[in-house]
């Protein structure tokens, strides 16, 4: 391999800490902002100035630059939360405006064998929130994995001996999709969710 | 679309000018830094360390951090010099361990219609290397694209004149290529370039 000098060797090997970003592409973005120094001072000071504002909300451990965030803070139903893996969940659910109630961010999901227990996960302060009562439904919308699954079985065997309803968001074949193209086991939830036209 | 925070907001759109980084991948990258601050601030100070530190050769314009450039310096075969678009086409050439002399970085290829004429890269400072005497022959290894093409017959006609060779990489079969799979105007260059087995 090529050598490289110290300083770019630890920016390559910084972008190369970036999901999805190998040892190509991480040549390509640095000769890309060693082309454009505008850019790569901008995107130095945009990173430290996010991690300086940018903190978890007490409420619903979202991140947020004002806590509680604007989710926790704004008029919503109360009676009802939606439970997430990753602050990103929680966007692609906020992005169908088909949901009003507030939100709680897991940071996680349940995974025994990478150490992934409830404790490490914000199950505590679920509870405590559940416990306040008024809430009325838990919406869990943890992924469709393996580890959010069972995260939601989990949640599920947690929160219902506190009387709160709670909800699955629903499987089956995504709009747009072809039939033939959709995996078996998909079909089959599918078709045990159908429902009377 | 989902309001971010200005912070937030501002990193997704520096992040979006990197090449092949578009919103959703923006997102993501985003929202792992802020999972992982150390990588955050240790990625935002190595850019800065980057940018401060790496500069262009002035003998061959590559990126360096010492004026001139290992290229430059180090015992070479001062007789031949290669040339390229940008400094990752040097990198490309050297891995091979196969060119031994010199190099010369353009910044770019010529492309009139996007303004870049020739006083926009860095032919004048080559053709001065070259009326310095002593080079025998220039390799041009820009790409093979058709600003990369065009680039290589207007330099060859600027530097045959001082009576240097001048040489192009060969086009052909990528190696492990199937036949079948190959573009029918890749064949033909291979075709006339056929030698002797």
């Amino acid at each position: 391999m090529v050598h490289f000098s110290d300083s770019l060797s630890r920016l390559l090997a910084e972008l190369q800490k970036l999901p999805g970003v190998g040892e190509k592409t991480a040549l390509r973005l640095a000769f890309h902002l060693l082309k454009s120094p505008d850019n790569a001072a901008a995107l130095a000071d945009s990173l430290r100035d996010v991690m300086s504002r940018v903190r978890f909300c007490s409420v619903c451990f979202g991140i947020t630059e004002d806590d509680p965030c604007r989710f926790c803070s704004e008029a919503r139903d109360d009676g009802a939360i939606c439970v997430v893996e990753e602050p990103q969940d929680l966007l692609a659910v906020e992005r169908t405006r088909a949901f009003r109630g507030r939100y709680h961010v897991l940071q996680g999901a349940l995974s025994p064998l990478n150490g992934v227990t409830p404790d490490r996960l914000r199950v505590a302060e679920l509870m405590k929130r559940l416990e306040g009562g008024g809430v009325r439904e838990v919406v869990i919308a943890t992924n469709f994995s393996v580890e959010g699954e069972a995260t939601a079985l989990y949640l599920a065997r947690m929160i219902k001996p506190l009387g709160v309803r709670v909800t699955r968001l629903a499987h089956g074949i995504p709009l747009g999709s072809d039939l033939e193209f959709v995996d078996a086991a998909t079909v089959q939830r599918a078709l045990e969710g159908r429902s009377e036209l």
